[in-house]
C-alpha cells in the first residue's frame, strides 16, 4: 500500500507544470511517416526520463527513430517492463482540425492535439506519476524497465530485431503496454494480445506521363489496372477473395469465442451514433460485430491515389496509380505469408505489372489470461475507478507486442485508461480528457504497487 | 490571292510584339475548373478583337466564363465562324514543370507554358494574322464570327444554351474549328466531327470521419464500395460492361470505316516511343489501335481519391472516397444516355449507395466530308505546308462541335498545324514550335483567301 492523499495532493501541487510539459510534448511533430521532429522528441523525452533519476540510452535504428530506453531500480525483485511509443500520425486532413495539431488546447475539460491520446499522454502521465511515487512515497515498488520507440506509427519496423540484440536487458515478470482505454459506457478496457499487421502499397504505371484521356481506346490506364486488381482481393460481401488467405487463420477456438463473447456490447450502438453509421457491415448484429472484429483478419484500403483530383473535370489518362492497403492478421497467419499469397493471387490473375510493396508489418501476439501483470492491473483497476474492467483477449488493433511480450516470453496487459470513445487517434481533433491525465497516473502508482507487493 | 510577301513580312517586322503578347496571354491563369483568371483574361481577349476593329461582346453565362463573341465585315458574302477557347486545364501537378506554367518560357525554338498548345497559341496566332491581313491586304476576303468560350475545359456546359438563344446571329457557311495539328511524321491533321463526352464523379460515403483501420470488420469501407462499384463497369479485357452501353453504339458504317482504315498508321510508333509504352493496350496492332481511338466510346478512371495517400503507413478507414470518370461517346450513345445507363447499372447490382454526379457533357458530332470549308482548309494546307493533310472524320477527343456545327447545321473543319504530338496539351510542360505559331498565321491567312474566294 501506499499513500495517497500524499500521491494526490502532489498531483494538485504540480497540476499546471504537467500540463505545461504535455503542451512541450504535443508542440513536437513527431510523425514518424516523415520523420519530421523525431530527433527533438526522443531528446525531449530521454532528458524528462533522466530528471526522474532514470539510467537513460538512446539507440539508433536503421529507420531514424531510437528507442529511448530508460532503467529505474525499485525496492523488490520485481520488474515491469513499460512499452510506449513517442511518435504520431500525420496530421493531415488539416482542414479538419478545429485547433493547431501542435499546439496543445484546452476546452472544456478535453485536451487536444496529435499525440494526445495515442500515445504522449498515456507515456508522460505514466513518467508523472513516477515522480510523483518517488517525491511523495520513497523508492519504487520494483524495477521499471521502459521501452518508448518513435516507429509505432509506421509499423515498429526495426524493433524485433533491437529486441532480439537486447534479450538480456530487458528481462522482466510483466509487460504493461500503451492503449489503455475505456468505452462508451465508461468502462476501463484491457488487452492481452494484439492482431498483426502487413501494410502494402499497390503500384500501378503506365505511360510515363499523364496523357489526353482521347487515348484511351488504345492506352493502358494503370487506375483500371489498380482497381481491377484491388477488387480481386475481397468481394462485395467483405469476404477476402486472395487465394489461401483464409486458410492460414487458425480455428477460433472455444475458450477465445467464450472470452469475447462473455463481453458486454452495449458500447456498440453508441459507437454507432458517435460514427454516423446506420448499422454494421453486412447488417451483423453487435454480437456478430464483436466476435469478427476480434477473430478475422483484414484487407483494408487505406488510401488510393491516382490523376486528376481536383474540381471539376480535368480528361487526363493518369500516368501512376497507387493504393495503401493495410492488413490485419492473426494467428496463423504471418507478414510474410500475407505478402506471398497477396503477390501470388495477382500473378494467378494476370496482375504481373502490379508492384506490391511491404511498407511495415508486425505479427499477431496472444498471452495467456490470468497473468500476474493482468491480475495486478485489475485490482488497480477497481482501486482506481471502483469498476469492474473488461479484459480483451486481444486488441483489434496492432503494436509490436510480438517482439517484447511473445519473444520474450513475457506476460502483456494493455491497461490505463486514457484513450476514450471519442478520443480519434489518427484522426483529426484527437484529444484526452484533463480528469482521465490525471487518472492515469492514480491508476500507475496503484498498479505499481499492486505489482510490486 | 493575296500578297504573301507583304504578309510574311509584317510578321517578320512584328514578330517581338506578337511573342509580347503571347506572353500575356499564358500569364493569365485562366483555369475554367477553379474559375482562376478567366475573367481577366475574358477582358485581354476582347480588348485585343477590339484592337482589330472588331465588334466586340461579352456574354455573361451562368458558369462564370463568358462566351468572347467577335464580328469582323469582310468583302464578300461568305461568312466563316471560327471557334477557339481562352480557358485552360490545371496545371498541377506543379513539380513536374520544368518552368513556370504561367510565364512564356522559350528554349530552342519551343514557347512553353499553359495554354501555349490549348489554345491560347491558335487562338492569338489567328488573331493576329487578321490584323496582318487587315494591314497589308485591305479588307477581309469573307466576313468573321468569332466565338471564344471559357469552359471549353470544363465540356462547355453552358455553350449549347447559349448556341440555341443566338441562332440567327451564328449564321455561317463554315466552321473553322480548334485542334489544327500534325502528326510524328509532320503531316498536318484535320477533323470534320468529334466524339461526345459525358464526365461523371462517383461519390462513396462511410462513416462521417476517418476512423482508425482497426474497425475494418465492422464498419463499411467506401473506398471498397468504390473499387467493387467501378469493377463491375470495364473488364480487364478493356470491354465496357455497363449494361446497353455497348448496344447504343451504331454500326460503323464502311464509308467511316474505309475513311479511317485508308489514314497511315506510321505515326503510331513514335508516340510509343514518346510515351514510353511497350504496345497498345491487349496487345491491338497500329492498324486496330486507329480504327479503335476513332470508333469506340470511353469509360477512363481520370483520378481516384480516398484516404491517407502520403508518405509511410497511416492505418486509416477512410470516410469518403470518390473518382473522376471520363466517357468518351460515339453516335448514337447520348450524355443522357450514358448517365441513365450507369445509374441503372449501379442500382442493378445493388450500389444505390454510390452517387453519380454529371459534371459537365457534349454530344458526340459528325459533318460531312468534303464540304466547302474543308476544301479550302485542303488548299491553304497545301500552300502553306506543301502537304497533303491527313482528314479523320473525327477527332477521338470531344469539343462543343455539336451545338456550333450539327445543331446550327453548318459543316465544320478542324484544321491549321499548332498542336504538334509532344504538345502535352492537359500535361505538365505543354508547348508550342515557335515556327509552328508563325505558320499558324500563314495558313490562316490562306484559308481565309481560299473560302472567301
Amino acid at each position: 500500500m501506499y499513500n495517497k492523499d500524499a500521491f494526490d495532493s502532489y498531483l494538485k501541487q504540480h497540476h499546471d507544470r504537467f500540463v505545461d510539459e504535455f503542451a512541450q510534448f504535443i508542440a513536437v511533430p513527431s510523425v514518424a511517416a516523415d520523420g519530421r521532429g523525431i530527433q527533438p522528441m526522443a531528446d525531449l523525452l530521454a532528458e524528462r526520463f533522466r530528471k526522474l533519476g532514470a539510467r537513460v540510452t538512446q539507440y539508433p535504428l536503421p529507420g531514424g527513430s531510437p528507442v529511448v530506453y530508460a532503467e529505474l531500480d525499485g525496492s523488490s525483485n520485481s520488474t515491469m517492463l513499460i512499452y510506449n511509443h513517442y511518435d504520431v500520425q500525420p496530421e493531415v486532413p488539416l482542414n479538419l482540425w478545429d485547433s493547431d495539431p501542435f499546439k496543445l488546447t484546452i476546452k472544456d475539460g478535453v485536451m487536444y492535439g496529435r499525440g494526445t491520446s495515442d500515445d504522449k499522454g498515456e507515456l508522460l502521465s505514466r513518467i508523472q506519476a513516477v515522480e510523483a511515487w518517488l517525491q511523495t512515497q520513497g523508492p519504487l515498488p520494483c524495477n521499471i524497465k521502459w521501452v518508448a520507440e518513435g516507429e509505432e506509427e509506421i509499423s515498429s519496423i526495426n524493433l524485433p530485431a533491437w529486441t532480439e540484440a537486447h534479450r538480456d536487458m530487458l528481462k522482466a515478470d510483466g509487460v504493461l503496454w500503451e492503449g489503455g482505454g475505456y468505452d462508451t459506457l465508461g468502462r476501463p478496457t484491457m488487452a492481452a494480445g494484439c492482431k498483426g499487421i502487413a501494410y502494402f502499397e499497390l503500384h500501378a504505371d503506365g505511360a510515363k506521363m499523364d496523357l489526353h484521356s482521347s487515348v484511351a481506346p488504345r492506352v493502358p490506364n494503370p487506375a483500371w489496372r489498380l482497381v481491377w486488381a484491388l477488387s480481386t482481393l475481397k468481394n462485395e460481401h467483405d469476404q477476402i477473395t486472395i487465394d489461401g488467405y483464409m486458410d492460414q487463420v487458425a480455428p477460433v477456438s472455444a475458450s477465445l469465442a467464450a472470452a469475447i463473447n462473455a463481453l458486454p456490447t452495449d458500447g456498440y450502438a453508441p459507437e454507432l451514433e458517435m460514427w454516423g453509421l446506420s448499422g454494421w457491415l453486412n447488417g451483423m448484429d453487435d454480437v456478430a460485430a464483436q466476435l469478427r472484429s476480434y477473430t478475422e483478419p483484414t484487407v483494408t484500403i487505406c488510401g488510393i491515389e491516382t490523376g486528376y483530383t481536383g474540381k471539376g473535370s480535368k480528361t487526363v489518362l493518369p500516368a501512376h496509380a497507387y493504393a495503401k492497403v493495410d492488413c490485419r492478421l492473426v494467428p496463423d497467419l504471418t507478414v510474410a505469408t500475407a505478402q506471398k499469397l497477396i503477390r501470388e493471387h495477382l500473378d494467378r490473375r494476370g496482375f504481373t505489372d502490379i508492384e506490391l510493396r511491404l511498407i511495415g508489418g508486425e505479427e499477431p501476439a496472444d498471452s495467456p489470461m490470468g497473468s500476474r501483470i493482468q491480475q495486478a492491473a485489475v485490482t488497480a483497476c477497481h482501486e482506481t475507478f471502483g469498476k469492474e474492467p473488461l479484459i480483451y483477449p486481444r486488441f483489434a488493433g496492432s503494436g509490436p507486442m510480438y517482439p517484447l511480450s511473445t519473444m520474450l516470453n513475457i506476460p502483456v496487459i494493455s491497461a490505463g485508461a486514457t484513450w476514450h470513445p471519442n478520443a480519434r487517434a489518427h484522426s483529426p481533433n484527437e484529444n484526452i480528457f484533463v480528469k482521465d491525465y490525471v487518472d492515469s497516473m492514480r491508476f500507475t502508482a496503484s498498479l505499481l504497487s499492486h505489482f510490486g507487493a
